[in-house]
């Protein structure tokens, strides 16, 4: 069975620390919501986290969703056991509407605090609760860009955990290329579209935990331009919903079948056909031919969660490997005595290198989320918060990317703690590596965002965004200059900001020559990136945590250990990262595949 | 349906590389054996593994091997369909004994002719053939240390693949740490031993293929020494054998299970319980309490195979991620029309990463191989010949680990370049990912590696043979400084070398203080090495095939981009492993778990 326990400790912490640092107590709009509350609400969702969801996680994994065709014409998906109670669960708890409006039914809760309580759940039973960041992505579109009418139908619904959202994105042709997708969207006299089409990787399109499924589809008017500037975004229910919000008939959406995946067993991972029978209705989101800036909100919500989901797998992978890492002995001692294998010194620095980059990814999305609750509460129009905004929109691919790759090593680096035992599937430690494996490639993959991170949020802004990160950086790692132990991490970090400013103006911002190998180098740039963000985040926990004078010193005294190894065994790697940006394209236009 | 042609073309120009660089044509013994012979035997091999080993690779991943109980008393193991009809072929071929001696029936071929056949085996069918290295490796244990007498009873049937062979090894409690296991043998008054204990992980300890199964098991006599140097080998049939080599009675050896594995579905791991009826009974081979030094020839052999199928798989893989990416379209180019994903950039570094690392990895496998058959030739009293043999000894763990290590991040990369399609288990590259998995763990894990080279083969001769190592490499990288294309990679790699040398003079080999901060490292500077000894074949293939005055213009040319490619994307992060050894310990030993 796959137990978590939450890192109750270091959320705490890292909670108040990012409320602290991004002022939101100056905030009138979040009177209330202060740490003490963020504390009380992560009791309880860990108390759910581990007793409820965690001990479903195998479950999920060994059973899977299972398909029946022909149940009607609707094709039914059965999830695992104990699902659908959960579901009710955790509907009935109030955790769907965790950070979804009051107005609505929702608690109101900001960012900065979710983000612990949703890190729970993803340790807890990523395959689960899938459907809570569509929940939270679909309410924030049809909040921004639905009319009124269709946020008083739907979103009490979907706030409650009535019915789920689905997000039906990709085609068999349109993948990362959203482009390229041909569902069809037909004007009806009466202002709705007819919608027919095929989409395919529709997470929880189909399922038994609720009674309606609102899906989001994004489909082409017949007479919409070509490519990426002629999609719109449709709201289309499994069942039609009448203006009262009741349910009204099927609406002529069929799931075709679930994949066969390597990983998120419990997830269903559906194709849908809609319109088989020419009766799918859906309503218009927004406005013609704009429906991929409304996919745009989602998408940066999306990839926030996903980022979150290698910091949750990253962390219960880690308190797996420590777990058994105490309690495997291998080798004697010098006394003859066995030893745990949390003793030699290559199992440490693997659990170290765990533990450490898992906090600093944490700290880093902690601060994203509290970044965005103080843009979206301050003034919009002054300068300060648009500088805010331009911030998370720069750390957004970074977070996304770096944080699941890492997600990804880490996952691998418990199996190999485990030995042969990680690779026997009872233990349960090779389902984290097998569900890790999709979050570097779902909502963008990798290449998708250091494209992101390289083209649009470096080059498009002349750097300047990144200049100001790579400054406040400095600023954090500075102070420890003088520190006795960590004067060697200091010195070496201000290098690798020296030669990411030196690529930058070399390579990255001046080069436009040879765009192709700048796109072959975005991926180590990106690396590179996220090795300094880690670094910037412990630096700037450690200060934090010293100033508060806590008097836990063996707590401080593990994150000062931390910053320490983290400067030794990684910023190596983001300097080498930097070194390839440098060398970009070297053989690679020259070799004929 | 998992698809593998061998890459014939590589394959024959490292195969001829090797033999002329190892000078292999000037040894007597080998006569004959020469490189239009490999061709030809290559050729054969292609076919099987291409037609008959291939098609079976999935389905022995769906399937997998299933376990009945009950069985009379030695619980029954059945394989997928058509690994028996798969089984008689291959042993029917004679590929078997394809470098075992003429002398039982096999055909003394020389290991550096051996080695593409088994790579074709790996890639096309890894979990079907792992009982091949373990007739390899079984044979030469029996050849190097059994009595004739043994020899002559198991030998022939062992070559000919009528029985295969089994190595019980590790126990619940003695796994990475074999000095702790506890199975026992008594001495009977006739001479043998009755043997009684559970091992597991047993590969092919028992199946349906064969009616014998040859049992290699490590026990201690009741009064034998303590830890590693008590532990003696024994040769336990399921079926005993007569004088004259037929099978007589039951040997009370019982399956009791076999694991449900990640990866590797179709080979069986087996659960064995010896004498339950006390009436298990084994030989001594070679001498008591010598046990583990028997196992240390049949280990250096299995680490040599498992390097073997890192690059087995990543080639696998880069002919998976190749062909999709030819195939799969994504985007648009100027002229707005569709371009295959193999003309991103991101995706070109991918498959380049993949083939040229597989390339050198390949190289580096087959020079060990010849370098091998020339010390087996060779007068074994010549200092040369003990020079070599050190070469082997020192370049076994860094193979070992490092190409397993890459196959994995190389398995990675190819569910990468296909996207959402990898984490869908039909595409079946997932399957690659999964089975990859283990070769990082079993036969000494990486740590284990990094041990032996960074205490054994480096600090135990005082640097000899990796000095001689390092200027090998410069030998082969220091023409290219005047090559206009590759000044660069050159430069940089003379540079890691000079940082080795740093390294190994300020810390390696002389601080005795702090031993557990170089084991901290021992995994990163393994990492450099491999990367190393990559830039170093790259360097060499590149030299040797320019001398050849091949005509064949364009190969050569994309040998040369693979040159410069690494250097420029790989050599960094040698570099940066380096820097890591420079700063061993820090953070590590602050931290309290």
């Amino acid at each position: 069975m796959m137990t978590y326990l939450a890192p109750y400790k270091d959320m705490q912490r890292l909670v108040a620390q990012a409320y602290h640092q991004q002022d939101l107590a100056a905030l009138e709009s979040l009177d209330g919501f202060d740490p003490e509350l963020a504390n009380a609400v992560m009791e309880e969702a860990a108390k759910f986290a581990a007793g409820v969801l965690a001990p479903l996680n195998s479950v999920g994994d060994v059973q899977g969703c299972r398909f029946q065709d022909g149940h009607g014409q609707q094709g039914k998906v059965i999830t695992p056991d104990g699902w659908q109670e959960a579901y009710q669960q955790f509907a009935a708890s109030g955790w769907i509407g965790l950070a979804l409006p009051e107005k609505f039914g929702g608690q109101g809760l900001p960012k900065y605090i979710a983000q612990p309580v949703n890190e729970m759940w993803l340790s807890a039973n990523l395959a689960f609760v899938m459907f809570q960041a569509l929940a939270q992505g679909g309410s924030e579109i049809l909040l921004n860009f639905a009319s009124d009418a269709i946020q008083n139908r739907y979103l009490p619904n979907i706030v409650s955990g009535g019915w789920t959202v689905a997000m039906a994105l990709t085609e068999p042709n349109a993948g990362s290329d959203l482009g390229a997708l041909n569902t069809k969207a037909i004007l009806q006299s009466d202002g709705t579209y007819k919608i027919k089409g095929q989409k395919i990787y529709i997470t929880y399109g189909e399922h038994d935990l609720t009674d309606n499924i609102v899906h989001l589809v994004l489909a082409r008017t017949p007479d919409a331009p070509a490519g990426s500037r002629g999609i719109s975004l449709f709201i289309v229910p499994k069942y039609r919903v009448t203006d009262n919000g009741a349910l009204g008939e099927y609406n002529d959406i069929r799931c075709t079948g679930i994949e066969h995946k390597m990983g998120l067993h419990g997830s269903p991972t559906c194709s849908i056909s809609y319109g088989d029978q020419d009766n799918c209705i859906g309503e218009l989101v927004g406005e013609l031919n704009q429906g991929l800036m409304a996919m745009f909100v989602l998408m940066n919500e999306a990839r926030l969660s996903c980022g979150l989901q290698g910091v949750a797998l990253g962390e219960l992978g880690y308190q797996r490997a420590l777990a058994y890492a105490h309690e495997r002995t291998q080798g004697t001692n010098k006394q003859g005595e066995k030893v745990a294998i949390v003793e030699h010194a290559d199992v440490k620095r693997m659990l170290l290198d765990m533990r450490s980059e898992t906090f600093a990814l944490r700290a880093l999305g902690y601060q994203i989320a509290a970044q965005i609750d103080a843009t979206e509460a301050a003034d919009h129009s002054s300068k300060n918060s648009q500088s805010k905004k331009d911030r998370v929109a720069l750390l957004t691919p970074i977070f996304k990317a770096f944080a699941t790759e890492r997600a990804n090593v880490m996952a691998g680096q418990v199996v190999q703690v485990f030995g042969g035992m990680g690779f026997v599937e009872e233990t349960g430690v090779a389902q984290i590596m097998r569900d890790a494996r999709v979050t570097t490639i779902y909502e963008g993959t990798t290449g998708i965002q250091a494209r992101d991170l390289m083209f649009r949020k470096v080059r498009g802004d002349q750097g300047k965004a990144i200049t100001e990160l790579l400054a406040e950086m400095a600023q954090h790692i500075r102070p420890f200059e003088s520190d006795a132990m960590l004067a060697p991490m200091a010195k070496e970090a201000l290098q690798v900001l020296a030669a990411v400013e030196a690529v930058l103006s070399s390579r990255l911002l001046s080069d436009d020559s040879d765009i192709e190998s700048l796109h072959a180098v975005s991926v180590p740039f990106l690396e590179a990136m996220g090795v300094l963000c880690c670094m910037w985040q412990l630096c700037s926990t450690l200060s934090y945590q010293q100033a508060q004078d806590s008097h836990d010193v063996s707590y401080e005294q593990n994150i000062k250990a931390m910053v320490a190894f983290y400067g030794a065994y990684r910023l190596p790697s983001a300097m080498a990262a930097l070194k390839v940006v440098e060398n970009a394209g070297l053989g690679l236009s020259e070799y004929e595949f």
